[in-house]
């Protein structure tokens, strides 16, 4: 049974790795590209943070081009095709030690996507958010209020966080 | 080059789970293992969590046979195999957003490892620590103290953290 669970693992593996490079830096929004994107679950781990003044622990996660690129020594702008996951859950307190702040209810889930033709004005990177499955792009109201909060790490790509593992 | 570098890792990513397969539950320290081992770095997501009292930032990881188990509803117990990793960084201000904690310095790897035969006087898991790419079992000295402070979570596999994903 494990055995097979491990088959079937790999093989969503393998199905999601072709899709990654199949849709790669195509539109986000596009239909063909839904499962790719809803799969940020299964990513690997850029770092963590706790943002004490939204009161949220987060984990960012990034696709395999994120991730390959960022973990790399040296590295400073992630290329076309990367995507990085911040997802967001209120602050709690573990029922079993107090002093262990750890995931509540969760908040949202967000994305950055590097495009750096299709997003050239806000540094390349795309806004979205995921509602499900679905990434949807944010209002350009919001992804210009996302790009300036980003600004603060202009010298790191606009991203605010570092690769936690090599 | 992208599709290179994803191909690449798609066999590493197959290798691996195939590695995990043959591995499944056998005895940590084996020589045949220690590249399976090395790998939690790219081990899917439990958790994360901020211990203040530690002041350190953490992120859970698991193999596929704890990540596929803890995703499921109503999951109670890991089964054999199941392996975490526990990766603590010394806590850190964002440089450009200092009410952000992030990590700072590597502190450590630790693993607990489920084998509900050959660790059954310690709750089925087995507690070890990383040292670089290897993995280590803890003094039966240390393992008893790591058991003694995960007593407290009996009722839930003595694992600390819960799946913050689905």
């Amino acid at each position: 049974m494990k055995t097979l669970t491990s088959l079937i693992f790999t093989a969503g593996i393998v199905l999601s790795a072709f899709s990654v490079m199949a849709a790669d830096t195509q539109e986000a929004t596009a239909n063909s590209q839904k499962p790719v994107y809803g799969d940020y679950q299964n990513w690997r781990l850029l770092g963590v943070s706790h943002r004490q003044d939204k009161k949220t622990l987060r984990a960012i996660l990034g696709n395999d081009i994120a991730i390959t690129a960022a973990r790399k020594a040296g590295t400073h702008v992630l290329p076309d095709g990367a995507i990085l996951a911040k997802i967001a859950w209120k602050e709690s307190f573990h029922p079993s030690w107090q002093a262990a702040i750890v995931p509540g209810e969760f908040e949202k889930a967000e994305a950055m996507i590097k495009d750096s033709k299709k997003y050239a004005t806000t540094g390349g990177w795309g806004f979205a958010y995921w509602k499900g499955k679905e990434l949807l792009p944010f209002s350009e109201a919001k992804a210009k209020e996302c790009f300036a909060c980003h600004t603060a790490v202009k010298d790191h790509d606009y991203v605010f966080t570092n690769s936690a593992l090599q």
